[in-house]
């Protein structure tokens, strides 16, 4: 690399010496996020605003394939709805930002800023659904959320953040269990197609469920440096806000029955998801599929008769081609923009000169494995598309050999605390259900159960702890 | 019309009888929108928000073909950040709704929950301007805000509201000014294009200025009954907020300048327009380009061997030719089918039985003429894409016809008096620009001043309150 941008990378501290520190100076510096003056609340900058968008646009599409539409749901929950489901108040109350004031009078009721927005939904449902006929209810909302957070960290922990969250009713349990399923796999393939990122698909245990949920279903990614982060949920409530809300139908007999109902979200964490699978120390490494710039085109002696011209025809020309692509013709020495286009993952670069625009080629620069191409002009709509979905297989794979090389098995809890001395990742253990042995295992190890795998596998017939019959394997790591 | 479907028409009050009930009675029979447990605030139920969804993607293209990026602030701003543009602060606080508590702890600064968001940006403009070369900052962000409403009404006036507001800093008064204009001009365009609603551009007096601006310019709407709808604003700030928040930028001598600064907004207060302009007794009447459902495919006698298989082949044919179309297979009477479909205000009509099988036809009627056109089936991607396009134009026709017969003149304020008497609508009268004269027109007929049009006529010589001599012809209205 060129020295005059040298202090470009030098910015970003080794992920190997400071692995935290590597994530904020990626996040800055590719400008991703920003500090604002409420403690606590991020900006989400253009360039991470524009991955979020991308992120929305591949979740929805995904969802109103499954009969989902969106709804916009108001944005405070007087006090008295938020009480009305017990387990679920309980699990939210101590993170909840009041509003006490509107304009110059208190108010008579402080409303809260909506940390979730299930008794929004179970209200509105109540007022609409009476026969069987209205059933089932798919909606979804795109908005944020306030929990008041006592450590925060770009994307992954701040007290506003940005997500979706689903809220479905139907008729009957086995309906509702379906769909809670069903909004899991869309989560699980959307982040392993476009955000090439593995993860693992299974059922939180009853000490990791969500506040009033009957059962929680989690995908788990492993981040570079070996630790956990949920990536999205999937709840299935049973009847138990339909009881709290009385949210009831007629059904097919004229019988009154309560509705089963499930939620489930995925949020701005993703985007620290993308940051801690695929970067390295350059910085960011944006998967092909929702990158926001999928090529940068640089030119080479841009001053020079001819190149700003030719560099600007490949841009309309792999527009057309459907690409999202842009032209960097800002007055920086290529060594500086070629850095701060691969600090930005930006997937693959064409660089284009005198020399090359003399033999009708570019030369076609990937982010992933930093390979060169010389391709002849002629080619380079076809061989930049079929780049881009090589670089998207790739990262998926390197993503995936990442987390089957730091995935562990261990018989005893003698044997995870020795893996997890040294290594870092996941670790394959069988459960025998109680809670207890959940617990002694996280304060002997620091792992917390990550989730019961939907493919389960017999490693031994004993739990990790107490050594009575198990009942589950399940996947153990220190987490986000 | 059949008599099954009676009920459903009759439920709208006719809006001659009474406007501002055959609104209520569209936004809620269209489900549109509904009332929410929060007092003041509204839910957007799915038809409502698709319909703000197609706004979002009609502005958001254009916004960023002139170069604006997304982003997304904070939902909180800090009580001194508010304090620090005087006149900004003055015109908001008393419609401001205060967070106090996070979680268990009384906050040490009470935060707004953003009315607006200037400060948040000046805020971050501080930190991110230093050269000539970092400008202009072109963001935009999609969000809801919060102003404590004394009175409320769906869509138009709501204690939570949906809306875009860009934000921009220029290098000097000339581009700032520039771009506010040519986002009021993106304004009138989307509207005038996509809404089917033809607009006033003009500036806004002293006294109906944002609150901080230099120069507030609008667009206005004339709803059916005649009153006027402010659709869309965009502010000049000068360099006022740049001295409050202290963004400098070193220019090409080397000199230490202040920003001039933009913002803009367009807000979910359109849907109102939407409904207002174009709707009739029968429902909503949504213009092509935005209806989230162009073409409905009601099937007759669907009980009948074939007639719903055709159905569904016509539905995958017209998807393939890229329009939004859907299929109404419930077992209704067709009759309640068509009403209902009327009613939602899709654009267009697909009716198809037997018979018009067996003839290789069908019957398409357009939501804005009621014609029915026997078309072939071999014409039915080509004949339903232009009709809708016809109906487009035409339904712009018939609102600048409705605009064009309801703008009056007026060179005295007894003749402006005599035309509000019975008449409804705009009056474009000469005006001397004293504020004085502005109130006096106001108290003695009701109307406000809406624009000083940017296209300006010499109705007169005088003021048409005091006689003095006139500056400006201005147009005025009641307004919602």
């Amino acid at each position: 690399m060129a020295n005059d941008n040298k202090k470009l990378v030098e910015d970003i501290t080794s992920m190997d010496v400071d692995f935290a520190q590597w994530y904020t100076d990626v996040v800055k510096k590719a400008e991703l996020c920003d500090y604002s003056s409420v403690k606590g609340c991020m900006i989400m900058e253009p360039a991470g605003f524009a991955i979020w968008d991308a992120v929305r646009e591949g979740l929805d599409r995904r969802f109103k394939e499954t009969g989902v539409e969106n709804c916009a749901m108001p944005l405070f929950i007087p006090d008295s709805l938020l009480q009305k489901e017990k387990d679920h108040v309980e699990g939210f109350a101590p993170e909840v930002a009041w509003v006490t004031r509107g304009g110059s009078e208190k108010l008579q009721e402080k409303l809260a800023v909506r940390p979730t927005s299930e008794t929004l939904f179970c209200d509105y449902y109540a007022k609409k659904v009476h026969s069987y006929r209205d059933l089932p209810k798919l909606l979804n909302q795109w908005c944020s959320v306030v929990r008041w957070e006592k450590t925060t960290r770009p994307f992954l922990r701040s007290r506003e953040f940005w997500w979706q969250e689903g809220h479905t009713a139907h008729a009957t349990a086995e309906e509702s269990r379906e769909r809670t399923i069903q909004m899991l796999n869309v989560y699980a393939d959307f982040c392993e197609e476009d955000l090439a990122i593995p993860v693992i698909r299974g059922q939180k245990t009853e000490k990791e469920r969500f506040a009033g949920a009957e059962a929680t279903f989690t995908i788990e990614a492993l981040m570079h440096d070996g630790q956990a982060l949920q990536s999205g949920t999937s709840h299935d409530f049973g009847d138990g806000f339909a009881r709290a809300f009385n949210i009831q139908y007629t059904d097919k007999d004229n019988k009154l029955q309560y509705v089963h109902q499930t939620s489930w979200g995925l949020s701005t964490r993703i985007i620290g998801a993308i940051i801690m699978v695929h970067g390295d120390n350059d910085g960011l490494k944006l998967p092909p599929h929702i990158a926001p710039v999928q090529v940068m085109i640089c030119p080479i002696q841009q001053q020079k008769a001819g190149v700003l011209d030719k560099a600007a025809e490949l841009l309309g020309r792999l527009k057309k081609a459907g690409l999202r692509v842009r032209l960097d013709d800002r007055e920086k020495t290529p060594g500086f923009k070629f850095a701060d286009c691969e600090m930005r993952g930006i997937p693959l670069r064409v660089e284009i000169g005198p020399r090359d625009i003399e033999n009708n080629q570019a030369v076609l620069v990937r982010r992933d494995t930093r390979e060169k191409t010389v391709v002849s002009l002629d080619e380079l709509e076809k061989t930049a598309a079929d780049m881009l979905e090589d670089i998207q297989k790739n990262m998926f794979e390197m993503a995936k050999e990442h987390l089957e090389k730091h995935t562990f098995i261990a018989k005893t809890i003698d044997e995870m605390e020795e893996i997890l001395d040294d290594k870092t990742g996941f670790v394959k253990a069988m459960w025998c259900g109680d809670r207890a042995c959940e617990d002694a295992v996280k304060e002997k190890t620091g792992a917390t159960s990550r989730c019961i795998p939907f493919k389960q596998e017999c490693i031994c017939d004993t739990c990790i702890n107490c050594g009575k019959p198990a009942q589950k394997m399940v996947y153990w790591g220190r987490a986000y």
